[in-house]
């Protein structure tokens, strides 16, 4: 284990958070809101002096390999999260350290659990925060530190801080260089969050809502600055976040083979249409049911079920309406996108579509040799060969998805709440979501459980937006020997 | 395909199952309930005249494929159960013949979820007959073919016929011979569900009490004769059922060891060691959530949770209690037994200790394949090795599981019932259980669904019994291909 490099990293992302964390101090002096700035400057100072001693002393061997890539990755979003909780706790916004523990969190892995009750109470600058840490933890910290840190940038080896940190079965790279890429998907994620902005702005949105929104709907995160999430705003505002949340849950190296114009690979891309024909299938299915069951007209049918289906499924989780109310069929294809969620290399969570496909494939490969013994088949996915090392990682990963999901849901059940608001809210936390159904409800919080089910949640969180592995090998002996 | 060897395997079990019907038809004459005598009546003959044609000609092909013994399986146990719904039709009493079909389904699959309201209602040999649809399906129509039939002793390939028939990842024989091996493993079965009978009369449970409820316990199906299940037999009679459900869940090569006196390799069996653990963990988390939420003295909680737990774990779905209104983290447990199910090679269903003891294997090794990528390890469970075909078959095994369920779920959501009760019902009759949560609870029923959800839970019921494979060839059109 090449702790220099851990320790190197950390201090980096340390000072990088203190950077970030600039902007939200401005807010916060320019609004008076004193105890919000005390907590920014505080949590900013202490984030400096704690990167000092690392950052002037570069590692002896730049070399590392798998297994570091992951317990860096997850060692840095635990401390990014502590870091990021404090201005909450030091401000004194939110009393409780678990509850702000808990909130941070959920920025940071964009699942936009809150267990605020009241969202528009919190200062400005403190509400900029938290959709803030939607906006960083959607493309990911370390992937930033990539695209922007020279040093890092002559390791080969940082291919394994992008596959750690980045979701899907198969990370690789846009470009020849690590840092090349990390820029190019950076760069795609600040254009269209930018288009997002200027859109919003143009349908009357205000400039501190239209850029919060936009970081919410860029991370697929999912805090809102309002009580009633979307609701309030008018309908053109909301469908341009039901394209843009649709958009940030497709691959991003589709957007790059736009840019560069390869649009055969835009076009034969399986796991896009996928993720499209599921997309556009579940809202035709839900608008149904909202006009049968509910009798909503058509067009507003059309325009709630196309919200909350893109929402849900990019694993957002804003809400234009209480899905919670809605019928079961509309309420379980909700909860299945939920656990299905986006593509893979997107900001999105859940197991993802790319999964589902090689999970289908190799499944289907599997009964055509029960029927024919001797056949040798292959899956491919867009023509290109799928290894067995990555359909073992696939199935390894789902193993331990189901594993977590039954363990949390069984200590989360000790606070008794309903089997309804207990399953879905770890479903909703590890799939990075938000909302759940019942007391989770998109007009709920989670402000009812215990500090213990709390922290479990968090943990769920972190598990599911750095896909299990980063904190699985943090809490395993044997990677630690030396 | 061999369409003789099908052909002629399906009249022999018309043939058999009109026999079967004999002592049911024997208690409506004797008991004077007249349409029920006409219901077995007609129903043995029609089976009668149809397996005619059949039963004298002899397949001259007699090997037969995977695919075969797959496609048979499937076949038979579509046939069975149609005809074993007959008698409920002609008699009158379920006027529904989808109910009938359900009701009949949920008898041989050993699921015992049942769309009657009032149990008690309904004519003894009825009572009888779906009793014994238990038992019957517990250890398997065809397993019993190849103990009795002498033709097929001679087909080596018959070896297929149990393997689609018989639960678990890697079904083997017990005796080089199929055929002693099929009389081996009713010869067990004969034996304990004799035991648990006479057990049953000591303890002063009338005889006709004592033999429905042997046949519940032993198929692990759960139907009861009374309308609160068991709650009103004594603590003596649930406590000989605790114990037998939970015997009858494990591998029947496990008595077969005792019998033998092969003692180490019933000690060294994993599986073994995994249902036992699992279930005395379960049951002491139940006690204790039972004592400390609902103030149950300590012995009453030990009953109770003991019995429950038995029953889901096993799959049986017999109560004492309304588990339905326990603690929450009682009721998540059971669930999550629900999947789990019993041990391979038990009548008993779920996923099985088996197949989640090679998920956990496998995952381990590909995650120190992950940290050390040129150590290779091997998958053993007592200290065998699985090999890989095995490996693959559990997990496509788990990919269509999933999606059956999603897909489920979906369907049977229409109904507009609640998430829980949805959720549940899919899962309880998938993993042959009985009861589930809410609407579907231990002391409620599955008669409010449609007729539409009734397939598609009969289809569950069937899918999981069979564990997939063979009603997934029976619908797949290259496996008719000749």
């Amino acid at each position: 284990m090449n702790y220099q490099i851990i320790f190197f990293l950390i201090s980096h992302i340390l000072r990088l958070e203190a950077v970030f964390m600039l902007p939200a101090l401005a807010i916060s002096l320019y609004q008076k809101e004193t105890a919000a700035s005390a907590g920014f400057l505080l949590t900013i100072l202490l984030l400096s002096v704690l990167s000092l001693p690392g950052i002037g002393r570069p590692p002896e061997r730049k070399s590392f390999y798998a297994r570091e890539g992951f317990v860096v990755v997850g060692l840095v979003w635990i401390v990014v999260s502590v870091f990021g909780a404090l201005p909450f706790y030091v401000s004194g916004a939110i009393p409780n350290p678990i509850d702000c523990l808990f909130e941070t969190v959920s920025g940071f892995t964009t699942t936009g659990a809150s267990i605020l009750t009241n969202v528009e109470a919190l200062p400005l600058s403190l509400l900029y925060w938290r959709s803030f840490t939607h906006w960083l933890g959607g493309m990911g910290v370390l992937v930033f530190l990539l695209a922007v840190l020279p040093m890092v940038k002559s390791g080969g080896n940082s291919l394994h801080l992008l596959r750690a940190e980045s979701p899907g079965p198969q990370v690789g790279k846009l470009l020849p260089r690590m840092h090349d890429s990390a820029k190019m998907l950076y760069g795609i994620y600040v254009a269209l969050t930018l288009i997002q902005i200027v859109l919003l702005l143009a349908g009357g949105m205000p400039l501190f809502d239209s850029v919060t929104t936009a970081f919410g709907t860029a991370g697929t995160g999912g805090f809102a600055i309002k009580n009633d999430s979307l609701a309030s705003y008018s309908v053109y505002l909301q469908a341009v976040v039901t394209v843009f949340m649709a958009l940030f849950g497709i691959n991003f190296n589709i957007f790059y083979f736009l840019l560069i114009r390869d649009f055969s690979k835009v076009w034969k891309s399986e796991e896009l249409r996928a993720y499209l024909g599921i997309m556009f299938a579940s809202t035709a299915l839900v608008a149904m049911d909202l006009m049968h069951t509910l009798q909503e007209p058509f067009g507003r049918a059309l325009h709630l079920a196309s919200f909350q289906v893109s929402s849900i499924m990019t694993t957002t989780g804003f809400a234009t309406a209480d899905f919670n109310a809605w019928p079961e069929l509309s309420r379980m294809i909700l909860v299945l996108l939920m656990i299905l969620g986006a593509c893979a290399g997107s900001t999105g969570g859940g197991i993802k579509s790319a999964r589902v496909l090689i999970l289908w494939r190799a499944a289907r490969k599997n009964i055509e040799r029960m029927l024919h013994p001797r056949a040798v088949r292959r899956v491919t996915i867009d023509d290109k060969i799928v290894d067995g090392d990555t359909i073992d990682g696939v199935n390894v990963y789902m193993t331990f998805y189901c594993i977590i999901i039954a363990v949390s849901a069984l200590l989360v059940s000790v606070d008794n709440f309903s089997f309804e608001t207990t399953i879905t809210a770890v479903l909703s936390c590890l799939n990075n979501v938000g909302p759940g159904l019942d007391l989770v409800g998109p007009m709920g919080n989670y402000s009812a459980f215990s500090n213990f089910s709390k922290l479990i949640l968090t943990g769920d969180m972190l598990i599911g937006r750095l896909e299990i592995f980063p904190m699985l090998f943090l809490f395993t002996p044997s990677v630690w020997k030396r």
